[in-house]
C-alpha cells in the first residue's frame, strides 16, 4: 500500500479521500447484515488500525470473540450493542470496550445507520463464532435471547 | 488504572463518563496555549492509546517531532495543522497521518475549539522540540513561518 496523503479529507455520508468502502467480511463467512468497512489508519509503524464500521439500518455485526480487544467510538446514528452479558444503547461518541474474549455485536437502529470507529491491533487473533452450546448459554438470559441475531 | 465500564457514555460538551480531563501536558515543559487531553482508551491489550485533545479557539499544540506515528480525527470545530513542510486547513472527519519524524503542529481557528482523536502506540518515544537551526529552516517557508508558534 502506497503512504496517505498527510491529510485526508472527509466528505459527505462518511467516506473519506482515498479510503476505500470494503465489504465488512467475505459474503457467507458469518452471519451479519448490511455493513460496510474503511480503514482509515494502518502501517506508518502504528501497533493498531483505526477502522470505520457502518451498519445500515436494522443491520448487524456478527455475534462472535476472540482474545484482542476492540476500542469503539460511536461516529454516527444510534445502535445498540452486546458486551458480554449486557445490551446496552449507544448514541454518538459514545465509547464501547470490548475485553479479551467478550462475546459482541453490535446493531443498528431501524431508523437509521449506526457509524463507529474501531481501534484493533494490527497482529490480532481470529474471531470464534458461538457453537450451539455457546448460543444456548447466552439464550438464558432473555434480554440477550431477544437481542441475538445469527 | 480499574478497567472501565463497557460502555461509557458521552456527555455534552466532548466528555465521557469515568474520562478524567487532563492537562496537554506540565506547564511549562513545552510551548503549547489552551489544550486539554482525555484518555479515551488504554490498556486492554491494546498495542495503542486513544487520545481526544482539544485546543481552545486560538491555541495551539507544541511545534514538535518524535519517532512514533500519529493518526488523527478531527472530532469538532476548524483549525489547521502543520505536517512536514506543509500548513492544512481541517473541518470536521478529516484525517491527518503525522510518520514518523516530521513536524507537526495544530491550531484551532480563531472562532472555536478544535478537537481530535490521536491514535499512538503505548510504547513510544519522547517528543523533541525544534532547535534554532530546525526553526530557521522551518521558517525558509513563508507560509510555515507564518503558521509556527512557539
Amino acid at each position: 500500500m502506497n503512504a496517505p496523503s498527510r491529510v485526508r479529507k472527509a466528505s459527505a455520508d462518511f467516506r473519506w479521500d482515498e479510503v476505500e468502502l470494503l465489504a465488512y467480511k467475505p459474503e457467507g463467512s458469518a452471519p451479519f447484515r448490511d455493513i460496510t468497512r474503511q480503514v482509515l489508519f494502518t502501517g506508518e509503524g502504528l501497533a493498531c488500525e483505526l477502522r470505520y464500521f457502518e451498519i445500515g439500518a436494522g443491520g448487524h455485526s456478527t455475534l462472535e470473540r476472540h482474545e484482542h480487544a476492540h476500542a469503539v467510538m460511536v461516529l454516527r446514528g444510534r445502535g445498540a450493542c452486546l458486551v458480554g452479558d449486557a445490551v446496552r444503547a449507544l448514541a454518538e461518541r459514545d465509547l464501547v470496550t470490548i475485553p479479551a474474549f467478550a462475546w459482541h455485536q453490535f446493531r443498528a437502529s431501524e431508523g437509521g445507520p449506526l457509524g463507529f470507529l474501531c481501534m484493533v491491533n494490527a497482529e490480532r487473533d481470529r474471531p470464534q463464532l458461538p457453537t450451539e452450546a455457546d448460543l444456548a448459554a447466552l439464550r438464558r438470559d432473555p434480554k440477550l435471547a431477544a437481542f441475538i441475531r445469527v
